[in-house]
């Protein structure tokens, strides 16, 4: 019997706005043991804890030595000084994560927008392999997203870049959780996909969606997507605007990055082609047409672990190999 | 005495879509011998030829050995390829112009987009020097622009890329010259100032717009400018208010990019601070903190030689050197 090499492993950590998910991630890819945990409402210094012990629980069950620790998060990131410039869902506002999470964890640590993580997953292991030029729109209850260009990751001058649900998609829109407005987040989420079949709802009391809302039920994208499936043509009509929305961002996308390849990610995946079909109509008939031609649309390989596996990709490809 | 030592010179050329600017430039940036012609209305083969004429009679000039030619098109440019993917100006689309221009002239040639031409002028020797991450607007009659992300300019899978004029920012708006719809440049360009300017003659038909109108002036970007500077409000409005739509764009751009630098160019320059004011405040009010204190929107410092000098720099990067 031969025994098995002890692989290098890192530890993948996706830090969201209501949960925090870790794993031992190998040089393979191959995912050990994910740990989870709540994450919302906690002050600064038990966020910071509770992380640490989820670290450590992945890293127990770690299949070799852990090299270190990749984190993304939903928030703007200055990358080149380890600080959180933003951070909407989580109290890290002005937090100098990286180095107090190296403290914590006396462990090598590296940081990153959940978008860009999401990116990088799909670049380097999924859908957008091989691309020199690659966008990922991950469209969940906001938008999130990661640029590839000239085969680098894009982040700007101070690491924020990438904010795509932060384009103006309309000029007189109403106003953003952002400072701006009329934002492609609004028209093109999860959430618009919600509203979308609210407003259905009251215009259609008698329909599906109708009698779910006089029953007391939210109106949520994952409910009208439900719906949808069921055959719902309220339902499929919301999810359709929503995705000539999706597309309208898409157009402005493909004009300006010229990509291979646009991969779909987030929660609202699970309407499949009842929302990409409607985008991708745009996206043909609007587009430039020597870009819309090099582009293909699909749905991100990775689904609920690619943030974590881009938090570890990062992981391995920042730290020094030990 | 001591003879002065022949420069190695490139010939830059900047193909519009009326007129055609050529001249040899040194590795010193110095302008030899600027040589125009009209290039509007003209079939292939003749404007071909017009190009080769021009390009020689630079050449005829230059002070040192000419390396080659860069020219810069208004156009979508396959670069991989060297094909003019699409040409709304010039009977170019299809041609295989890289190739032309080699066999005409007998000369090694690079071609690229006239926007990401001025991009390079500016990252190079301009106001964006040494920037990481840096964009290029330029508001004529439509908006060209040019990209430069992690140090390198952004053209994207096929050269396309970089059309930011054609980035959607209404969602309902008119349809663009191209298959989209309410595209930036439709709200934000020389020609909407014009268009501005119309809306208030023929509001106030007593006011110097209207006035002008009545007597027969077409109200052009060009002539609401020269009102405004004359200190008509109505033409200060019209340009604010094209100022603002301005700003919206540059407040996604902002988002995306995070850049240290956007470069303002173009006939609209003209307006000067009653254009980039407004674009300022609202990117100042809407852009992602982070990011907006990050960004310096500048005029751009290349003028009317911006093309050409961006083209000749093309040519000293990319072809060898004798």
């Amino acid at each position: 019997m031969v025994a098995a090499v002890a692989a290098n492993c890192v530890i993948g950590v996706d830090l969201g706005g209501t949960k925090m998910l870790a794993a031992a991630v190998d040089e393979s890819l191959g995912v050990h043991h994910r740990a989870q945990r709540p994450s919302g409402d906690l002050p600064l210094a038990e966020l910071l804890d509770r992380l640490a012990e989820l670290v450590e629980e992945a890293a127990a069950e770690a299949p070799g030595e852990v090299l270190g620790v990749g984190f993304g998060i939903p928030a703007i990131i200055n990358r080149p000084e380890g600080i959180v410039a933003a951070s909407p869902h989580l109290p890290l506002e002005g937090v100098r994560f990286q180095a107090l999470m190296a403290e914590r964890l006396d462990r090598p640590v590296v940081i990153d927008n959940d978008g860009n993580c999401t990116m990088l997953a799909e670049w380097r292991h999924g859908v957008a392999r091989g691309a020199s030029d690659a966008l990922m729109i991950t469209v969940g209850t906001g938008i999130g997203g990661g640029i590839v260009a000239n085969g680098e990751m894009v982040r700007g001058s101070t690491g924020g870049g990438a904010e795509i649900g932060h384009m103006v998609i309309d000029i007189d829109g109403p106003p953003c959780r952002c400072p701006g407005h009329g934002h492609y987040e609004w028209y093109a989420s999860g959430r618009a996909i919600g509203r979308a079949g609210e407003d259905a709802a009251e215009r259609n009391p008698d329909s599906a969606l109708g009698q779910a809302q006089a029953a007391g039920q939210e109106i949520t994208g994952a409910l009208v997507t439900e719906f949808a499936h069921d055959g719902d043509e309220d339902s499929i009509a919301a999810i359709a605007l929503v995705g000539e929305r999706l597309g309208l961002g898409m157009v402005s996308l493909v004009n300006i990055f010229n990509p291979e390849v646009i991969a779909i990610g987030g929660g609202a995946v699970a309407a499949g082609d009842l929302l990409l079909g409607p985008a991708r109509e745009v996206v043909e008939t609007q587009a430039l047409p020597s870009m819309r031609s090099a582009v293909r649309i699909v749905p991100a390989e990775f689904g609920a672990d690619a943030g974590l596996i881009g938090a570890a990709t990062l992981a391995f490809e920042e730290l020094p190999p030990k």
